[in-house]
């Protein structure tokens, strides 16, 4: 793993090494690196969660954020976003992490670059951080992904955790379904469809997607509230899932639209512990990138000691 | 003092206990905290002076800062100010300094959020901190706010500044008067107007304050000149001032038409001075708010003693 | 050396220790600095560069960056420059950093304000960290100035980076010749101009400017394929430079503009190592402008050593 920019090539042992390092991690923490490091964001589409959840890890690590301005800089002047990584790496960078609005892109940048590229969300290509953070929600709770039945429910075909989460979790032995209004269903995706209701009734998880306006060409004549009874989650929905099983959505929520608004915050709701588990999971995985390219985190505990047992 | 949003509900205890802390960090500094603790600035309207003066206090305490930018981020995809402030706290924040455009909104956070929000300025409604450096800034002079005359003066009607100077400095002893161009002043502020001169002449502190062009609904007719001649604080109008009665203003300052540009740095200006004062004051109110949440600045002075007394 | 606004009146000895610094440095490293100090960039002009070179230059010095952003600030309220400098000294910044883009306003606030000022560049005026660290580079690779021949090229009526060049080149003792398009020479400049062909087969260094496509007022009919052609740095030139000659470009590069594509990256072109200098070149700036404001790098290092050892 030289960069971090699909879940699709990753085997099981490689996902439950990350999912259960990012799991170690938030339970005990890790040393801050010793040696100066910089990671550079690139962000070229809006974010604030991503974000400011790879700038907590950074700092959790130790690592120096170059927090890339994309309205702010030299693309104004036309440069490539080659050019831009390139100079970020002649300046020090050890890391880069890309958010670009166009599919794949991030990918054919981590091939022109040396240093480690994690995608950060590309188009509606792939979001593989969001995802990692996903499978380690669902780790928490279940221990296990074998036999478990996982609907992913809305608009698929807008989706970029809807991609990286169906194929990491069939990787991982789990039972995937999608659940979509039809025009909103992406049939290049070898996963079997659910109506809302089967869904909510017979999975483990139930993984909320936000529909994604900013990607969509025509707009839905349907209003926010026909859209919640007819595929959305219900409160009446809720009260039919399974007795443990627990409602994941990667946010910003549309209350009331994916999901009642009642229910963001209710007792199965796992939508906040998401982002929280967003910086272990981003901290694994760019101490594993790094690591690869020989910056360790030394253990400084000898040092330490000497210094606070006096 | 959960929250620091107002300084309506201080005490006199209350306020001088702040004010003398940052009397004491400006003078001895204090020890950065131990533990790495992240704070988040979110700031829904543009500022120079408070944020950065917010980020210096929040470095010399030792604190990550989180700069969330309001026009890059999920804003843009309609999530609400409660969920982009759930979100900071789920991804570790301990601390929310807020400004906002509309009045009241940094209070209505205060009241769904659990970690604590600083209001950095709400709409014509309150900006706590710069309050607490302007005190601090007339403690430095006159040790004391008892019997102490002080004038605010300027755009009444629509400063925040305003509002919580008079309410603090009422609280501590002061003797607080308005002065306004008659379409400014607010009938709802229970203190006396007088007119500019008889202010200028029978006060210690000649507080003004800025025109908010920006909160203006009407435009006013009259020119820069006539407004400083009639309303603001001339050359003229500086040589009748008390022999030790001081200036002070919020900055950004409007030359010439609040105060005669000459005067903005001369002798009983204290303009310059607010602004590092601000750093002081900030820190104060951070430390104690952390503290409030069992975050302390332990003293590390055994362990640096040790290593440097070798 | 209060300030660091301008290369012109900089003498031999002056630029030689500041480029042997940053070689220094460049090779060596340097302690990061034991107190906190703050240094504040104000860039008025867009810039990826330049301004996380700044960044990455202060961060490994250990300096605190205060990030003044001009679209998010008080400049939108009509604050003057001088008053945000002074703000932000007053805040507590040690150093200001800034970029804008008319000539000469960076000078200007020089002389008004008490901490030390960088230019980071000025309309057409100077360049000078941009021309230390090609100053640096030629260095490295030639140990020597005098007797060098250097040709600039390119767009020198609006380039910022010529004028910085040319006039550090000829103190050092280097015979500088400039090649341009007619219409863009500037006779203000007292060195002689060769034609392309001339430059790059009797020249050391081809240092190639960017086209200001920004400042320019007139757009030119020539197509980009005429322009690299008859002025730029095509395939064909470059197999007529000497054999040792090197390619300079201060970036961005209009690439197939001013040089072909594939010379970028190419044996000669030092233009991904001209980035990486301009960290050194600006550490050593930054470090030589705090020395002399008392602001020094102490050495840690038998403390250090006293803890480690044990």
């Amino acid at each position: 793993m030289k960069h971090f920019v699909s879940m699709k090539n990753l085997s099981e042992h490689e996902l439950l090494q990350l999912i259960k390092l990012a799991d170690d991690i938030n339970q005990n923490g890790i040393e801050p690196l010793q040696k100066q490091v910089f990671a550079a964001n690139l962000f070229f589409e809006p974010s604030t969660r991503t974000k400011m959840s790879f700038i907590v890890a950074q700092r959790k690590l130790g690592i120096e954020v170059l927090d890339f301005m994309t309205d702010a800089s030299s693309v104004q002047k036309g440069e490539s976003m080659y050019d831009t990584a390139k100079t970020l790496e002649s300046l020090g960078a050890s890391l880069l992490v890309v958010r670009h609005p166009e599919d794949n892109t991030v990918q054919q940048l981590a091939e022109q670059i040396n240093i480690p590229v994690i995608n950060a969300g590309d188009g509606k290509g792939e979001h593989p951080t969001q995802c990692l953070l996903d499978l380690l929600t669902i780790y928490q709770e279940y221990r296990k992904f074998t036999g478990l039945k996982v609907a992913i429910v809305g608009d698929i075909k807008h989706s970029r955790v809807a991609r990286s989460n169906a194929y990491a979790l069939a990787t991982l032995g789990a039972e995937v379904y999608l659940s979509s209004k039809p025009d909103w269903q992406d049939d290049s995706l070898p996963f079997p469809y659910l109506d809302i209701d089967e869904a909510v009734e017979s999975c483990d998880v139930v993984m909320l997607l936000r529909i994604q306006h900013e990607r969509h060409e025509d707009q839905s004549t349907m209003t926010k509230e026909e859209y919640l009874e007819n595929y959305g989650l219900t409160i009446e929905r809720e009260n039919r899932m399974k007795s443990h099983a627990i409602i994941m959505h990667p946010a910003p929520v549309n209350r009331g639209v994916e999901i009642d608004d009642v229910l963001v915050e209710c007792k199965r709701s796992r939508i906040f512990k998401q982002m929280s588990n967003g910086v272990a999971a981003r901290m694994a995985v760019m101490t594993k990138l790094l690591e690869k390219g020989g910056i360790k985190h030394e253990n400084s505990f000898n040092q330490r000691e000497a210094v606070s047992s006096r």
